[in-house]
């Protein structure tokens, strides 16, 4: 046999797992054991699950967090405090905010953070969708809740200089999370207590 | 909202990763929020792998091994030895133990190991084909290479009672390998030695 695996099938299937992130070539194979050792109809179930979602996955036109409908559950419930956005990288750290249950505005999701390095630009994100939510008014208060990361100081800064001809607080959440940390690892009571104790952000803040 | 989750959809998709063994909630996040990152079509390709796998895969009729065909490549190999059989458990120490290049012979895929905690019995593994291929003759070795745990013992022993009645030697993997580990985690040299080392299976061999 020139290849490792008994089988070409088998091979192209741990090939596909291999490339999702933190699954090494021995787990893929592990995971495509266990999905062959199922039902066809658990098999199935589990791949419709994935396509289904890719091919009708939405994006809340306001905030852009996934969403079923054009505007997510967030951002239609009137019992919010529309007046304050939380401006997060990603989905799973709205989830992590919400779990807190300390935050009760809306958020606005970023799809990202600007890297150089992974050739992530300004461009790349929903700032310019921020910056429209802001200038049609009605936003009193701009919270950064992006990780404390070099790449999260850069979006904070470039954020600030974007939103600094309105009239909008921006603020950043307490950097309770230690530095290098990412939020969606910090546990729910220093989350929330760091989106508790924000304080007004400047030119002068730094990365301690 | 209800669910922790923004999306039915993507709860959905969670969920089914989830079910996989060693892929925790927040892992199966994760991995999903990867893929819809991707294009559809690699989306695609990713659940159609699983589908296509699960859907025509093929066993060897000798030896039970994944295959593409009735007849796997190692058996269809005819510069093997078909007079030694090795016993493994599944095609992961197939897989192991053909990346030592210590072994020649042919293989025979239990697909598990006795475990009555589990509920799997002699009945539920390809014990009654191993006795077919050894009657039909020209076996000469059996080389027993299960895991060194109790439940690899108990198959062990089960096995050798029934090869008894026939003009075979069964033998079992030197146990290099440390008691209570697993084959499939045993480094390539260790292995591969513990094949060359094999010693004669009998009534009066203890797991030490
Ligand atoms: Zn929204
Ligand atoms: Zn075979």
């Amino acid at each position: 046999m020139n290849s490792q695996y008994p089988s070409a099938l088998l091979e192209n299937a741990v090939n596909e797992f291999a490339k999702l992130p933190g699954i090494g070539r021995k787990t893929a194979l592990r995971l495509v054991l266990h999905l062959l050792r199922q039902e066809d109809s658990q098999v199935e179930e589990f791949a419709q699950a994935l396509v289904t979602l890719k091919q009708d996955v939405k994006y809340c036109r306001n905030c852009h967090n996934i969403s079923d409908s054009e505007v997510c559950g967030i951002c239609s419930d009137k019992s919010r405090d529309a007046s304050t956005l939380c401006v997060v990288e990603n989905i799973r750290e709205v989830m992590a905010i919400e779990n807190t249950t300390q935050f009760k505005g809306l958020y606005h999701v970023l799809g990202g953070i600007i890297s150089p390095i992974d050739g992530i630009g300004p461009s790349d994100l929903q700032i310019t969708g921020l910056e429209e939510r802001v200038k049609q008014g009605g936003v009193k208060e701009v919270i950064l809740a992006l990780s404390a990361t070099m790449e999260g100081d850069t979006t904070n800064f470039y954020i600030f200089r974007k939103l600094h001809p309105y009239d909008v607080k921006v603020s950043i959440i307490a950097r309770g999370v230690a530095v290098g940390d990412e939020i969606e690892y910090a546990d729910e009571i220093t989350l929330g207590r760091s989106i508790l104790n924000r304080t007004p952000f400047d030119e002068s803040y730094k990365l301690k």
